[in-house]
């Protein structure tokens, strides 16, 4: 995935990549942003990053899954570090912004890999129980995987 | 603006709509997710809530302006307290998701108290002189307004 510093319009708030990669693999969720026919439509989400890919899951029914099939071009966004500083008018904030393609994935094999980096991530401490856990929702789970194409990083401090 | 309480999938995770309101007024922060010609965007921004009406301010040129602009339908998304629990393999969270119209607000006086509201919401403190960080600002500040519709509130607790 590409990190995008050009278009940035306030280059001096250019978050460096290396702690831009960081906030996108450790945010504890992050905002899915697509384009539906009703106009845009924003969720926050749960999610893990396997090298280029953002994997989340989700019912094997609903709006989401609805919006990706309509338009697989999706941004997603993490916030790290937010604080607003009252005396300056101002919020000291990170946030990174992933754009790429998003699909539903099909192979078991796939989706297991995903479910069990999202227990690693979120349940380091219980991999063993998280395992059973997710054989026993595979049936009912749906997985999606966004290919970050580019992604960018901003940050504001006083 | 309307609670729509019918089109939550999990009716079991229906946030009451008076926190759901609460939610929207004070979170510090909400990504708004736009419909582009490139798909979803979606950008953490700073607000605040006037009756039915968001209000948030960014620079007069850039990418959300031109987004608006090609589709005003966007959505508005405030996470509030959240809590990773390992042991359930879950999250748990409030968040309110909004729906509505943008505009660019051109009236003089309807930025002014738009701004204003940013500054009592922020900056509660220090109302002198951010009436004055307005004036100084007012002509290299756009305003845009979104006229929410609906909105709707999910919580899970464990």
């Amino acid at each position: 995935m590409r990190y995008d510093s050009v278009n940035i319009r306030r280059q001096d708030r250019l978050l460096n990549e290396s702690r831009a990669r960081e906030l996108l693999r450790v945010g504890e969720y992050g905002v899915l942003s697509m384009a539906t026919e009703q106009g845009g439509y924003g969720v926050p989400i749960n999610y893990a990053l396997v090298e280029d890919t953002i994997y989340l899951h989700c019912a094997p029914e609903g709006r989401k899954l609805r919006a990706i099939s309509a338009d697989e071009r999706v941004s997603f966004c993490v916030v790290g570090n937010s604080r607003v500083v009252s005396e300056h008018f101002t919020t000291e904030f990170e946030s990174v912004i992933a754009q790429g393609r998003a699909r539903v994935v099909e192979s078991d094999d796939e989706r297991r890999m995903a479910l069990r980096a999202i227990v690693e991530k979120y349940s380091a401490e219980h991999i063993e129980e998280g395992l059973k856990a997710i054989e026993r929702s595979l049936h009912r789970t749906a997985v999606i995987a966004i290919k970050v194409e580019s992604f960018s990083g901003k940050v504001k401090q006083i």
